[in-house]
């Protein structure tokens, strides 16, 4: 089974997304955890993303908030899924961040959820159920989860 | 290769999601179309989704406008990856739909793109996106489109 | 007199709407509250809907936050009215949840009420104005409600 | 059975709320279309609705565009169901009217639909809902209405 | 000089209104506070606006929040200035109270100010302002309050 | 009585302003039109606004859009009223002179009425209303334009 | 005097965005217009913008629509003045692309301007006032298109 | 090299624009703090704006809230950039300063970053870009910046 990049675009991003991990690790996913910003980061982000396939990932979650671009930079540099979170920590309070990540145009599509933390769980149960479209042990946690009413 | 199901919530909607046959085509991805409102036939929806699975699909692409609950209901009953796309046409012009398909609650996600046709082609990229994670043909058409710009 | 179902998307949702079953004690009218997620327990939902009339229920008011596809869907199974309330608590604090209740397409009406505390008071007392319509005492209680300035 | 009766705040709105009566019509309630502005004749849109009720009417439709203060109005001097419906028109186009009628204050409810045609059709059908309780002839056609796709 | 009348939808709106209060007093203007809400007293509100000109009242300034009706509903039934003042403390923080109170059709004005405390403040001076038109003393304090910063 | 001046941003607002000038006329108003961009002329639109009282001006009308400055660099010169008129034309469709005219701080009132044309004719009827406190043949105006629908 | 680089999301992009060629040109200002969309030429965007600075470029100017990351991507990998221009031609309007480029988290900004046509012509100006501050010939030019009302 | 101004709309918004101060001496670069209102001190904030120029700022940045009028009316009276930054603190949490600072008619332009805090400091850095295009120093210490992952 691929491993999933949880990609933050800053420290601050970290408690939000336990909630992403924290999923992950019930579905059994292995998962890595690299903060880089789009923005004060772009190459070091830009490269990460470049060798995520070859470096054994098969999906990237990427979170961020106010003009969140980082989701999309990545969705830019690789085929693998992109899924994006938005988070609040704005004046927008995630207006902002949503709008910057679903909105991609035609071409280079960015897997957008929920807002905040829902959002950050839902990231990790989507890539589950990408992953268990192949992996018959993962798709039985899946079943397992939603007859336990979705939550663990 | 898994087979793709794209559903939709009226007839009014085929011509905006012509864009997403049209790509699932262009990278030879066998998809049936579905116009099955989650309000208006609520049991023949939900029966399709709990068969889709068995019935060889491997992703729903669900688009929907106004109080768009279809790729939520959709998510609801399957635990393959539903993929929303938000539609224009009411007074609110497509915010009703893009908060209704994102903001779901933690537990059952729906993988968001863009309002109207930038969506519904971005939902068959991301399905591209998916699939190729298995199928090495599909992932050199995928960085075929890539290469030539991500349009065909 | 008809009973009147109260259902809620999650057990959180309880506090806002005891402004609900509190309107509803003072106007006589007798009430059952069932919590079902739309998206967590969509079969127990369908089920307790469909089976809302023939159960002596003539109204159901159903309130959840974000998404909030549990009015809808409710409507989406019974002739019944439906009367949705939008709960806050989530990054868009309850616009994601009117649009989602309140821009139902033609054909599936939700009556909806206002975001939160004042939309589940007002739930209990619409269900109490149209209840009366064939009800005199209940009539006179609401009555009686707006001589005292609507507040009790 | 009860008459509806449907309550404009321009002859403007009539084009628009002709699905409502065609609507009522196919469901065989009896209505009236009074054209009354909350601001420009408040005294005989208050009077009309003191009297709703002793002149047979069992609900009031209610249609108004920008600061659409006529159903909330209506609702203050009855205790009679109200439905309001948001209409476009503004520079807002109907996000204006929706606010305006479903944020009603803690005691005087109005059941708010979907802003425009899809609100005009629907506020029919929750009036036929809400008189169905007490009419098994008109229960049957809107249990053959669903049948149909809730469509005519 | 004529009396500015203070019209509140709710006794919880006093606080932020004693702002207006201050200013009135501070211009030497005579005000008279009455809380009377548009939908829960709706007569006693349009008794009170209907008097309020042969009461001596020059100005009424109503404050409200939600589906804020209580200035257009004043305006609808006087010809002296009506100064609407949106507040917060609903879901929406007030946007609902501003849309509801400056989104008037054409025919009857509301005179709007800002949301919440400043407009509390505004509502007064811009009173002081109508009234000085024909008032040399306030004239001189109004210029006065002007030179020291507009604050006093 | 005092004349009304309307100031106007751009020579293209002139048309939804003759709404405003037709209304004062009727109400037999003498008023002044004045083209001056707060931004493209600000000395000669200060110029204008400082002298306006001593050349017989009484109430300013201001209309602008976009980041809509107009009508508080106005009130910001004068303690004549101010009242401000948010007019559509960006992509925002006037939420942008919406806020901008209407959100100011304390200190600086501005009498905002509705986006566009009815906002147009509303301004002259609330510098009607208030002109009409010192003018009994214009206050007998303003009752019969209010008998007649508030129409003419 | 430094060159102005105009960089384009899409083709489509260049109608709106002919007002600023014609104002830079105006201004006697060179500039060079390039289309290279920040996610479907990623690369050439980035070795575009690295080397903006020695290739004698002093300002980047960037429009986008939709989750336009053009603006903050070039601004992520220069250190020259990025101006960023927001375009219409999504759903939302413009809002989207606005909240994209404004909200930059801090450490990397980007001088944003209006929506569309108004925006494309301002950045043009910005950059002529930023230029200004070393050239006296385009100083001048500056004075006079202001004395001339900023239009030409 | 040239001075910035800091120019602030009220005492409050000191605070949040300390990280603007605290940016500009980190670059070295010398600054001004003024506090005078777009409304309440017309007169003495166009005097300082008119004279900037020639008392040796290269740079005015403008910080304001609700209705923030005073970047744009700063850059109405010079020719120098203008650099606007949108504040919280009113019920509409910034969107409404953020409007009225970007959405400046064709002709004059602000150059707007981000509403509160990440605003503040990118003005600064803003500012910086600015000045280095023709100071070497200055230049220095920004690429420094950037590679210390632009912060400091």
């Amino acid at each position: 089974m691929g491993k999933v990049a949880i990609l933050l675009g800053s420290e601050s991003d970290k408690e939000v997304m336990k909630g992403c991990s924290d999923y992950l690790s019930h579905f059994g996913i292995e998962s890595e955890l690299k903060v880089s910003s789009a923005h004060r980061q772009p190459d070091e982000t830009v490269a990460f993303v470049k060798n995520a396939e070859k470096n054994g990932f098969s999906i990237i979650i990427a979170a961020a908030g106010m003009a969140a671009h980082l989701p999309g930079v990545a969705a830019s540099h690789t085929t693998i899924p992109v899924i994006g979170v938005p988070l609040t920590g704005s004046a927008l309070n995630g207006v902002d961040a949503l709008y910057a990540i679903v909105q991609m145009p035609a071409g280079i599509p960015v897997a957008t959820v929920a807002i905040g933390s829902a959002g950050a769980k839902n990231a990790a149960i989507l890539a589950a159920e990408i992953l268990a479209l192949h992996d018959t042990g993962l798709k039985e946690r899946l079943l397992e989860f939603r007859k336990n009413g979705s939550r663990f």
